[in-house]
């Protein structure tokens, strides 16, 4: 890597001194993949892990299997979550994997402690180790599951690059970011599906398309609208109480669709201007992207600074409660922020 | 920040693709302060945290506390720890608190829950909350309390910058890493003592003193060794089982003492090489902290490969224990320690 580095977006200030800082970089496009930001190295290949998973799950609502089995917004909601293992979430699996007349047994994602601690404690309480059904991911698996069962596909081997629901995984991946995926280089992600490598300009295309829908067919655009509303109605269980992704498709529904992924990545659609965001932090630290994507859609959506007012003041507290410090946006980042909150790529969009 | 940033010392591969890479900066030093290895920039003052543990425990020493209250090797391993909240370590702080006929009550590092799965598990199944006694810190911060007391002082407010104990703490440091601190930027650490900004340079030289006492008075000499033979003596109580430092207080005793604190920082003293190393991670994360030293030790103490052969391959297994990548040295820290496995600075040294 003989090019220079990714700026840096945040920085981790204690009393008055930088103690720590974050790297990346940050891609806003439209739908036709004209940048309208581009901070950093955005070309370069990452993995979006998680934060695509609502693109995964199109091929559950377009192959019909949503349909099919008359899969609630809770259940879509759900199959697009990294979600806390709380109960809520867990039922939404069941009632899912069970209209698909599957159970948990199927699911290959292995076993996490559940992130909400109210969750963990439960299970510690009873003695419980974890399942796979309290694993983030299990939505997104029983998803995978519905459509092949719907296919007619054998579910077992479900999560293999070469079965049939992930080589349509793949083609949609492609398809809405407009790239070809690099086979050579497929990851196995933490709940061992694979995931492929893209260009955060491509993953910002991708997300543009995902919620203005333009140059999609008539199916797949249905199935980009069904599952980006099953989120906005169902914002809770795509993440949990007091995480950021529930905060803002809650707190900004039908403005900004936002989903985080493992490694500091994190990807956002804007419905209403027509653009797509993808952030990946170098060092892959979730107060990283999660601050980078605040400032962004602070500066593109008003009405953020409000409903994200926490994350932008962004306060660090000791174990007394006692402030010691904040989380902040880097000069490169700022800067970069300055020309897009100027009213020219407004201009520009409405002269198209 | 117009400096070029620091190298990438750590790169993380998932499949055959780099998909996170932690920047810093290594300075390994000998206590006269000359640098045997400078990577990235180690003049910047960072703040070293958890990992100057032993030398703020230096005046529990020097003041004549561990003699008065005949404190045992654990309970002096503890007051240099950031434990992980186990009865073993709960006990040993009791116990230092209770020779100093205090109790917990006095404790004002604040709760967290115990690093420790196993100590959480307790408290939840017993719908018990965290005290302050299962902070990582509570040892520390017994030891503080304890200096306090032996010297005539009220315990009340030991934790401010400008109660006597922390100014000979703050003296300590000052004198070991024969440096002045930077009173204008004295950051408030998780636990609510202060915490005060030094360049990885001259760290690694109060390592370098730590372990070799080269130049230390003899009462401060005598609080060195004692200290670090505590800690070789009753590793776990340093940190925990399964935790690096005491991974590597137990294989590699008498030949390395490590600590490492939050924000990706760690130090190391070599006391029969009479080196000090002082790692900081840029973006603070621990897996690259202990990976950067891991490989440095493993360099400088043939030993510390068997010790640490886990950390040196740096697997990455996923929820199913399916290997999805690794851990591994970037070519900046590589071609770095190339230089220093030359038998050169061992024969620099031996000529002196």
């Amino acid at each position: 890597m003989s090019k220079p580095g990714n700026p840096i977006l945040v920085e981790v200030i204690r009393g008055e001194l930088v103690e720590s800082r974050h790297a990346g970089a940050i891609a806003v496009a439209d739908a036709q993949g004209r940048l309208v930001l581009s901070l950093g190295d955005v070309e370069r290949p990452i993995y979006p892990r998680s934060a695509v998973k609502a693109l995964q799950a199109m091929p559950l609502v377009e192959s019909g299997a949503a349909d099919a089995f008359r899969l609630s917004a809770e259940e879509l909601a759900v199959a697009c979550a990294s979600h806390s293992g709380d109960s809520i979430h867990v039922e939404a699996v069941r009632r899912l994997l069970g209209k698909a007349e599957l159970d948990e047994s199927h699911l290959a994602c292995g076993a996490h402690w559940p992130v909400s601690e109210a969750a963990m404690a439960e299970l510690l309480r009873a003695r419980k180790r974890p399942q796979a059904i309290h694993n983030n991911c299990s939505g997104k698996h029983a998803g995978m599951l519905a459509t092949a069962v719907h296919l007619g596909l054998s579910p077992r081997g479900y999560e293999r690059p070469d079965h049939p629901v992930q080589r349509a995984i793949a083609q949609t991946l492609s398809d809405m970011c407009e790239t070809e995926l690099d086979w050579a280089h497929v990851g196995i992600d933490g709940c061992s599906v694979p995931t492929f490598a893209l260009p955060l300009a491509a993953l910002a295309r991708g997300f543009a398309r995902l919620g203005s829908r333009e140059g999609l067919s008539v199916s797949r655009a249905d199935a980009a609208r069904r599952l980006v509303e099953a989120c906005f109605a169902a914002p809770v269980l795509v993440a949990g109480e007091e995480r950021f992704d529930t905060i803002v498709l809650r707190g900004l529904a039908l403005s900004a669709f936002v989903k985080g992924g493992a490694e500091g990545v994190h990807c956002a659609s804007l419905p209403e201007l027509g653009l797509g965001i993808a952030v990946k932090i170098d060092d892959g630290t979730k107060r990283g992207d999660e601050r980078a994507l605040a400032e962004v859609l602070a500066v593109l959506l008003p009405k953020a600074r409000k409903v994200l007012a926490d994350q932008l003041k962004g306060e660090m507290h000791n174990w007394r409660g006692r402030k010691v410090g904040r989380i902040a946006a880097g000069a490169a980042l700022e800067e970069a922020l300055a020309t897009l909150a100027t009213p020219r790529h407004r201009a520009e969009r409405a002269a198209r």
